[in-house]
């Protein structure tokens, strides 16, 4: 087989064996085919679109390119969940301890993350004490115990995923649904799931812009689940603004606690129930939505969810005060307000842009050797449809220095009133299943 | 700038700038713009196309890569003809010394060439004696006096289009017409042309095997030429079958022998009448078609075109005593005829097998490092159109081996023989000037 013929049949628009896509993702991690070759390859690919059954090759080949993690020990279906990113989004930290109080186990392998905000690692390790640098016998064992555990991410996981990401970056080859529907989908299969739950991000603070798009992905993406035996369901929510009211690591456990305890913003709630049902259902725990939703809701009310969350943090080094008095998290040195300056209706909030104002606070990272400071950020008080009044407060700057002067001027760039009231945004903007 | 911008524009099909284009050339050919980035390039380049701006901006781009050819020191236009090349073209060999005998000064430079015979360099020197190592200013004194001579590449000629080619070669990105049309122009353009005559070839024996094909070509280039000021004119003619009657270098050379003294295949001599005659025009030799006819008739009829042609070789250290006697040319040892089995009109030759068929004996090279056996080849003795009687002789094989069954078999095989008389091929299927 030669490399320039696979180019040419992607280039021409034919569809590709599962012998070729393995040649090409097992020549490119070994050394064999080179970056040249693969860029042209990509960029075909971004022009001719790859069918399910190539998709499906294209994520096993990937999958199986390094190491995998063997849940095997692991009783009961082990459901992964994985959002496409966007800004204020704590479902992870909410969810993992739902699911897991009602019998699902989650055996969570994550990573941090580039972004307005830090990844759910950064995020836990706000929290004193807390460390994900366990052993797999740990992590299989305390899943067993507790039903929940994260790790961070090690070994060898998606080589190739990692050497072709790096090459798209370059190319011009990133917004390829196939290419993006497949290394997703490849790290959770490396990463042990059996059924996998997808959160596609719809908005301005999303990668996929409009519904359209968002869709498309979704359905490649549930469309290899079928391909490769993995039960996928994709749920596309709303991120035209920010998701809770929370930017920011230590604000969004904070956050993520007051969920846990019923008393959370209502989209994030709102999310983590449709989530969370789609995640008891495909661990085999609740027979449909409604029976899902009332098993979520009750481990919300009787307390057990919060419960779990701490018997979690402890298990893991970490200070479960924190579920009690979440004070105990890194705070900012200055919590300045921002007010508005007109009276109206709060009608269109840039969720890439108040993301960007929290990463110049240093909520996040541009580049992996960049430091967060896991106590900035900042917390809305609107939301898309909310009056205001001019001089009432928009959002609370969390900062750890005095001077907010850029951070004040684009969050009230960013937020835009008007006098007419808008239709607030749809939260769930379809599910796949 | 950054490649990544430049790459993504072209794949979301905006029109690249001047800047851009000498960006990605530039960077490409001192390294500091990488492989990876151009194969992605080229391959958007593939699927979203150029303007004829773009093209102009490329071609001189690449031609100002490198050395450039500077033929200031030479009287009148300097008109110099390309062929997309075809099987058993002999045109350059007959053109040089006709339109030189007109008064176009040909100033040629001339390559070996990889297919089914050698380059017009590898059918030069079939001539005792004759060589192209002559130094610049020797070319352009030899030019002075005789209208013509040739000189072998040399120097660094267009260094961006042979990196780029060597790339497309391995990324299934060769059959791009901007990217062919700009390779193509930039190399006459290097080489000092002020107008060019392009012969693009159209069926089984050409690179463009549909009319439709060769005019997007041939209308690319003659655009390109109108960008970047050079004079240049399209004659679209056909390769579904072998253009005249020998296949191989020496036996090409006795063809064009023949048809500089008038006598040679009627196809071989109108494509030389109709692109001569542009040559002529190009070079302000001739009024009009007419009027360049008639001047490429009489050299022709008064033998002086051919006389020319002898003191072209005997300038260059040629044995000129072949044109008189080309039985002096290398022979093989070997003449077999191919005899048809069966009766009717020839309705099909393959140009392209019938070529390998030649390549099989040695008459061209697969690889740069193969030798080029000069004497062997094929003299085809019917054409499309021809009756053809069982056991009358189809070709004569001109072998230094006495065993042609393979040769035998794929003549048998390509030159198809029916019942029914068809119509013959066109040969000029357009001009654009």
């Amino acid at each position: 087989m030669r490399m320039v013929d696979v180019i040419q049949k992607k280039r021409d628009g034919e569809a590709l064996s599962k012998e070729e896509i393995e040649f090409f993702v097992d020549g490119y991690t070994d050394g064999s085919i080179r970056d040249y070759q693969a860029s042209a390859f990509l960029m075909a690919t971004y022009f001719s679109d790859m069918n399910a059954e190539e998709q499906g090759y294209l994520t096993m080949a990937m999958a199986n390119s390094g190491d995998q993690i063997d849940l095997s020990a692991i009783e009961g279906i082990k459901v992964d969940k994985h959002s496409t990113g966007g800004v204020g989004d704590t479902t992870t930290l909410i969810l993992a301890p739902l699911v897991a109080a009602c019998g699902v186990p989650v055996a969570k392998m994550s990573g941090r993350g580039l972004g307005h905000t830090g990844g759910t690692l950064d995020k836990l390790e706000a929290i004193e004490g807390f460390h994900v640098e366990i052993t797999e016998k740990e992590f299989v064992k305390q899943v067993n115990d507790l039903k929940l555990a994260v790790i961070g991410q090690s070994g060898n996981l998606t080589p190739a995923d990692k050497k072709l990401y790096a090459l798209r970056d370059v190319t011009a080859t990133v917004d390829s649904i196939p290419l993006i529907a497949s290394s997703i989908m490849s790290k959770k299969i490396a990463a042990g799931a059996d059924a996998i739950v997808l959160d596609v991000k719809t908005g301005d603070g999303a990668f996929m812009k409009t519904p359209e798009d968002a869709e498309e992905l979704a359905r490649s993406m549930v469309a290899i689940g079928n391909e490769v035996g993995r039960h996928t369901i994709a749920v596309i929510s709303d991120m035209s603004q920010p998701l809770g009211f929370a930017i920011g690591n230590a604000l969004e456990v904070k956050e993520a606690i007051e969920t846990l305890k019923g008393t959370g913003p209502d989209d994030l709630t709102e999310l983590c129930l449709v989530l969370g049902s789609k995640m008891l259902i495909a661990g085999g725990k609740a027979k449909d939505t409604n029976d899902a939703r009332s098993q979520l809701k009750r481990v919300i009310e009787d307390g057990s969810a919060l419960e779990l969350f701490g018997q979690f943090l402890q298990a893991q080094g970490g200070n479960a005060d924190i579920v009690k008095n979440p004070d105990l998290l890194p705070n900012a040195a200055f919590q300045i307000e921002v007010k508005s300056t007109t009276t109206g209706f709060i009608t269109k909030m840039e969720a890439d842009e108040i993301g960007v104002a929290a990463m110049l606070l240093g909520a996040g990272r541009a580049t992996k050797e960049d430091d967060i400071d896991l106590a900035v950020g900042i917390v809305l008080k609107k939301k898309i449809g909310d009056s205001v009044k001019s001089g009432e407060t928009l959002a609370i700057v969390h900062s750890n220095q005095p001077e907010i002067v850029k951070t004040e001027s684009m969050l009230l760039k960013h937020i835009h009133i008007s006098q007419h009231k808008p239709k607030r945004p749809k939260l769930i903007h379809k599910i796949l299943d």
